[in-house]
């Protein structure tokens, strides 16, 4: 059963061994285990329905609680503490584009605002229920998880909005086609979910972001029903698919997605490539991504990732005999990790891998063969269970990304780490501050950091510490000209900083979309902008 | 110097042999040369400007004559008659976007409606002057025909918005690299017009539609300057560089273009395939593009597009000898050609032309060799002269474009060129209809139609004739489901069709995006939208 107040399944544990613990001890010190709220206890503070429930929407305390929160940071701290504030008076599990259709528009009768849901998966407040006068209903896809239809001939391949990254692969398989969209969320968050939060996944360097992937799709407005895209390509006028692209429910129900799909390919390998310090590696991963070398990821570990991981990794002796290699090749302290994806035919990927070690090799980039780059692959949807581990411990954890021009890289994730790493210098506490670049473009990349601090063991205060940090954090992003978010939308933590990014003219216009088609403002009100 | 009444400039001529002329005889009848209006007595009927002009904005009427029209059909004709209709009271030409501010400003002051000019190359009436109380001006970019800034490192070139493209294509091979963007209109259209039209270049399977390449820009709204993009990547909202292409002068004026370049190619040709017939060579462009064999252009000619170019060029005792060798490999009539880019590296190109001939092989497709595809290749931008041609020889020619999904694309063709075919049996007038598949994706292709027809000689006649075609043919376009345009945008041509791609919700969004930047409604009205 999935967990409902932290990630993943129940029965999927993140193992903390000794020599982890040790290496937390040494960066943030001791953590104390919390006392967490049980779900009787959760249940016994959602507050009573102001709805009456229908056949299509249900009023069950325990249904709203599970769909009351996200992942974000306050999401945690809320589920954690059983303290989970405003919850929607009523949720409905349509299953279909008709009947979700329908419970919008009940939904619109009873003056109600709508947060629809996804996966649950947002890590950015997208599910935050707003306190107010209006009655709040949940609309949850999770019932709408099928593929609808398959065009063999042009590839597409039409899904409910709430399927989840394994049913597609697996609905998809029966074709012999893929996806291939992978975020870390890939388990639990959904294609309509994808869409309207803008969504990269891990291979996007072959397969494209959602937006390439995005081919159609149906939306339900306050205004009535839009079929968005459809053909291959158009000049006639702005791209409404675009608008839709990261609308966070602003605009109606995305019910059913149409992605461009295609053939599994034959081989998928994964390689490690050591280099000697930051700096050569992020000049050979720029060197790589504008070769055009056809890999389908590349992802860059700085010196204090490379670390981590390898720390967290469990597996010590094997460590040891991988640095004495990289010694004798003149790697040792101050190493990243690169890993890069070869996906295609067999032929290809050998291509791929040799193109990429030759652009590498002047930057002293040492291949470390394909062991490591295979354990990054079987753990790679794994990473958001280390959070389970690490709170149980007495740790908190949260990441910021953003995407910069190759020029501001570096200093964008210095000035990152720098910012977290201080943020509680008065309180004698430390955050352990590390990043890797999770998607490369010819043009810039993105850099996604992490950090580890220490739980302060009270709710108000890890909101308070985790508050401080992220506005310090997200004013370095917004000073070196990054977005602030690549790949995990704006939803209400972000949406302070989207000004800086957009314009003032530029708010205005998204929040005339969103008057245009949602008059009343019931949809998703105070996500993405105010 | 640059036809004032056609296309390309007057010294370069499209050579129509005695064989050309015998074959279109022979499809539509005895062209009968038109007398058209010269300069002087175009210039005699230019109504006195409404404005009294400034430093900025010029009341010239030569100058105001010049940019009163595009190449759209109704263009051609009020040109050719010397019947231009309304043209703007005043033209500016800033020379950078302060002094487009400057005019905007002016004109907004001056209670005038703005049509932004870019190269003058429309074909759906873009620039069209409309009649009413309010004064009109131009604001050219002519003079805005630059490389502004370089990044290396991030492989960004900005350049201001009337820099046409074989400017952009010099100033960037002095950095050893290339935009890419390779219109039939090259010679005249600039990146700005590009942008706001969303246009297509002929080797988009390498380097991507203008949308892939527009990273950021400076647009001039009446409400005040907005900068657009900028980062690789963003998950932060809809993305507003998307609603800027395609807005065809609707929002303001886009003063600056950062567009997204790449190293010259060391090895550049082109290939012809023949294909025994349509239903094969349609399913070998699919197979070849969904295998994803990275061509940098794939091109594909019907039966009559191909026998019609054939007979064209001009080179008849070649077309003997090519027949002559295509009969022993069993290609007789009915043939179609396809010509396919491969750009890249020696090894890279050699890999290209072999997979695609491989792909290509059961589908009875036949290698040509270099020699018809370098043809192709020199005549590239050549297209549009041989419309002045047939004009001089009393023809009209137009053309339609259109994408759509694989299984709709010989439906729609067929139903195009029938359309088109039995427009004028009632005034047993023939059209000579053709087609090609201009640009692939694995989803779908494009399909672009060319029509030639006797001119009535007379310019009423002629625009009826043109309109009774343009709405049957757009008629079978929306019936098929096809975008009302791929490449050549929306203007006044397309206005009332394009409801049917975008429904009648998708075009209020629009409209509020234009009414929020735009409260006066002073920018480009009339198109694109009403």
């Amino acid at each position: 059963m999935r967990r409902w107040n932290g990630w993943g399944d129940e029965s999927d544990l993140y193992d903390l061994n000794e020599d982890a613990r040790a290496f937390l001890r040494e960066r943030v010190g001791e953590g104390h285990p919390p006392r967490d709220a049980t779900l009787d206890e959760s249940l016994q503070a959602v507050p009573a329905s102001r709805l009456s429930g229908s056949a299509r929407f249900s009023v069950d305390p325990r249904l709203r609680l599970l769909h009351a929160r996200g992942q974000s940071f306050p999401d945690w701290v809320a589920m954690k503490a059983g303290r989970f504030g405003p919850v929607a008076d009523a949720v409905a599990c349509p299953a279909s584009h008709e009947e979700a259709a329908d419970a919008l528009v009940e939904a619109q009768q009873q003056g109600a605002v709508v947060i629809p849901y996804g996966g649950g998966t947002s890590v950015v407040g997208h599910l935050q229920v707003p306190a107010g006068e209006r009655p709040v209903v949940n609309i949850s896809f999770e019932r709408m998880n099928r593929l609808l239809a398959y065009d063999e001939r042009s590839q597409l391949a039409t899904f409910g909005a709430g399927t989840p990254g394994p049913q597609i692969e697996a609905q998809l398989r029966g074709h012999g086609m893929l996806l291939g969209h992978f975020p870390q969320s890939y388990p639990f968050s959904t294609i309509g979910g994808w869409v309207v939060t803008r969504s990269s996944g891990q291979q996007s360097l072959r397969y494209g972001r959602i937006e390439q992937m995005f081919a159609s799709g149906r939306l339900v407005t306050p205004r009535g029903t839009m079929t968005i895209g459809g053909v291959p390509a158009s000049s006639a006028g702005p791209d409404l698919r675009e608008f839709v692209l990261g609308s966070e429910g602003r605009l109606g129900l995305l019910t059913e997605v149409t992605a461009r799909v295609r053939p599994l390919a034959a081989v998928e390998d994964f390689h490690a490539i050591f280099f000697p310090a930051w700096e050569p590696a992020v000049e050979a991963a720029r060197a790589i991504v504008q070769a055009e070398v056809p890999l389908s990821m590349l992802r860059l570990s700085n010196e204090i990732e490379t670390e981590t991981q390898l720390r967290l990794a469990g597996h010590p002796e094997l460590i040891k005999w991988l640095q004495r290699y990289l010694g004798m090749r003149g790697i040792g302290s101050g190493q990243c990790m690169m890993v890069i994806g070869v996906t295609g035919t067999l032929g290809e990927t050998r291509r791929m891998r040799r193109d990429a070690l030759a652009v590498a090799k002047p930057y002293r980039g040492v291949h470390a063969g394909k062991a490591i780059g295979k354990g990054w692959a079987k753990n790679r949807f794994r990473g958001p269970l280390l959070r389970n581990a690490l709170w149980d411990a007495g740790y908190a954890a949260d990441t910021v990304e953003t995407a910069v021009n190759w020029p501001q890289a570096t200093a964008t994730m210095r000035a990152i780490e720098a910012a977290a790493r201080e943020t509680f210098y008065d309180q004698n506490e430390r955050v352990h501050a590390f990043t890797h670049l999770s998607h490369v473009y010819r043009q810039g990349c993105s850099v996604y950091s992490t950090f580890v601090f220490r739980s302060a063991g009270d709710p108000d205060a890890d909101l308070e510490r985790w508050r401080r940090l992220k506005s310090r954090v997200s004013a370095a992003i917004v000073e070196h000209g990054g977005t602030i978010s690549h790949q995990h939308g704006v939803g209400v933590d972000h949406a302070p900083y989207l000004v800086h990014e957009k314009g003032a003219l530029g708010l205005d216009v998204l929040r005339a979309v969103a008057q245009e088609l949602d008059p009343q403002q019931m949809m998703n009100p105070g996500k993405l902008f105010v």
